[in-house]
């Protein structure tokens, strides 16, 4: 799935709201310019993993390659920051295409709302009351009632993120897989979640809505008292990233289970 | 612990807010009659576990025994409702002695809060923000800094309610020691929590509070914006729950070890 | 990647050594004969999932469907056992086609012996000294020093197997992937393991062979005294299960996941 | 439970087997003289972990507290190592007090064996073949049947060693517990074990003993083919270990909860 990008001439930056990344924006800009999005062939993201994602967010249907460099304290999708040879090193990026998930979410009054999330859709209680939720794959029921704080579905490039906290696996950038993970399960009390072919439509009803009120999320989006949330791989959606050579989302993935 | 009680004449009844609560409450005081606690010589509390968490709480310092019959869904703390034979069971039941913890958590503005939790004492994120937590135990910093959804401390009592959720273990009844577990980790991100010696002095600091508010918690009591919290056994206060021969909470928490 | 099989005619059935299924043998020849293996369509083993991987390994090379029905305490790989009816059976059923693992295992002799596992490669300690393995993918060293009683590495058709009761995750069928997990680490003690791409190539080292000795198995074939191991998946081995329809291997390992 | 020695002036050494140790008995016998076991007031243990347990094995009536000093590569139990000021360490360390498991194993001959265990009691199947195993708790029977690789009961001192390899949790030194944790269960697949107060009598019978074998082992001595082991603490006997104050073994143990 990595491959190789042609020159990249025209560059559009971007940056996180933190003096590091400002200074270095403009220091960036003084050397290569500045070139409108729509016009660039390639944008420089400076600043951390959220930076990152809030440009895959606005880009989604631009098909317009994300090249970052870490100026803030997360960085897992971004290079290292230097100053001279850009060109070169975006020449000689690799660039991991992934697919995002979409969300569709209806609440108590039937409005919908469709999001795309580059990590993972979650949904969590409201209240101190848990939430209870029926897991559907594919339209058949495979959990009844899962009493917990929540549930998640990540994809692999956000298999590192919150799905890692909350004890999910994993997953190699290029498994055609995700990954639903509960979120403090109290009944079924030891169930762990399950991988799941990428192709899954998976539907999430809430239980007790009024009582046990529950918000969905899209990355960082949240949407309140829902009432259903569906969720699947929005695969006609390519996100392109570009990562200095032996250092792409797939060695970063896999040396990441290596650690502990 | 557990001790044999006397006979108690004067009962006390109380109820949750439920329709079969209410009915049961109507017979059992048609048949009993219904003393005013001050007079009383135990409680008989009609419902579900949160309705016996409440009743403790309102007679912390009271040391009146509580004898739980179960008209609500989760009775963990309960006996099995019927109406013969009260006297007769309150005369044979066991007493199980538990000591609830007290947490004082301050704020930014300094303001302080005592509050009492028999289950659990528990720190959680306000905002999608990850909590970042200093853990100090008899204080000596033992975590400089977790990254995470929360933190909690629970009783044994408490180690089969939300403790159990977040993967923490059970703990007998008689066990002299309170579990630290965390909830959603992210850094270090498998730790997997302490069992402390009851004595212990638990402090929990809120790192980058204003960027990252946190909750804190005595069971279902919440204290906004919390800046430090600390938890300490109330070995002072006696709680004094009753339960039929051979289903107290020893027995209780020693078979949920074994469900699965 | 399951697919629809031809009319089978031509049967060789095969049995276990418990009566349940020589009784069967003996029905089921009677009805449908019993063609030799080199000129029959199918193969039906009656037994349980021990007989499945044995009669797999008989014929590795064979790319002959097998259809097992369940005459076993487990019956994973199993179809529902009945009498009438086979040869319909057989022609709705689905393939799954797998690949195993090729194991080569080198002696402290310099001996090597290689050995091809459809469910795990699994190493573990021969005496109560913990293991010590070195383990490195693609030629890459990822864990410099794992204290154990062991590894495996699973094929997704054995992750519901061993891989299991190891905590390792169930993996679907059709995951391009293989789970290296940990046998009761004991440093890095919170070390979980990796889902690896297919493709790739692990290599094991024992360390301190002679003080720590270590005994390597492909599914239950034991060679003692290892020093090294290298593991990867044997692609040009195509290894055809039939299962009734709604029954294949993805809809059973799916239905695995959702069990607690 | 720490407390304070008297002066300990008569010191009988022991050294474990390897060229480190052994230089530094002569170092410290032409220091410090070497009186004979029946003669001294406390011993002295050159070594690691290992030779802690074995000195510890073999005094076990002899309630002659033990000072290690490490000389091996893990040294849980013993203090760092210095030539001078011996006498006085002595007479300002701690004295850890810790009681070992009594086990009882009976093979299918009738045969039955008494051992004592400071770390752990542990049952393992002695073929590829899983070990079913029945578990009771006083005389009652808790798990009707547990498939696995085995399952060990700890002591709060074994608690950070091969527990912790099979994630059982590390208990305080203080606690009254035992650890009874599975090793790789199948069946039930999420059992994760069960804290029981330390006067619980643990009965594990083997089920299927001739098809599925299974040792059990009392720290290190193993004993074979065992049909039925029973495990209570040996209240009776009293370890003592010498600790410099402030790295007792309530210390340990509480850190090593803290390390990830």
């Amino acid at each position: 799935m990595p491959r190789k990008s042609k020159r990249l001439e025209r560059i559009a930056f971007v940056a996180s709201d933190v003096a590091e990344a400002r200074t270095a924006l403009a220091r960036l800009e003084a050397r290569y310019g500045n070139a409108p999005v729509s016009e660039a062939d390639a944008i420089v993201a400076l600043g951390g993993d959220g930076l990152m994602l809030q440009t895959l967010h606005r880009h989604l249907k631009d098909r317009i390659p994300i090249y970052g460099m870490n100026r803030g304290s997360v960085g897992f999708m971004m290079n290292e920051y230097r100053e001279k040879d850009l060109l070169d090193r975006l020449a000689r990026a690799v660039v991991s295409v992934v697919h995002p998930l979409s969300m569709t979410a209806t609440n108590g009054k039937s409005q919908s709302l469709e999001a795309i999330a580059i990590n993972e859709v979650s949904l969590f209680r409201e209240t101190t009351q848990a939430a209870k939720l029926r897991i559907s794959v594919d339209g058949k029921v495979r959990l009844e009632e899962l009493t917990c704080d929540g549930v998640l579905v990540a994809t692999p490039a956000g298999s590192t993120a919150y799905n890692l906290s909350v004890y999910g696996p994993i997953l190699p950038i290029d498994a055609q897989l995700l990954a639903l993970t509960p979120i403090s399960a109290f009944r079924p009390r030891r169930w762990r979640g399950a991988l799941l072919p990428r192709a899954a439509r998976i539907l999430i009803e809430v239980i007790e809505a009024e009582k046990r009120p529950v918000a969905a999320s899209a990355d960082n989006a949240e949407f309140r008292d829902v009432v259903r949330v569906e969720v699947a791989e929005a695969s006609e959606i390519d996100l392109l990233m570009m990562f200095d050579p032996g250092h792409g989302l797939d060695e970063r993935i896999l040396s990441e289970q290596f650690r502990y």
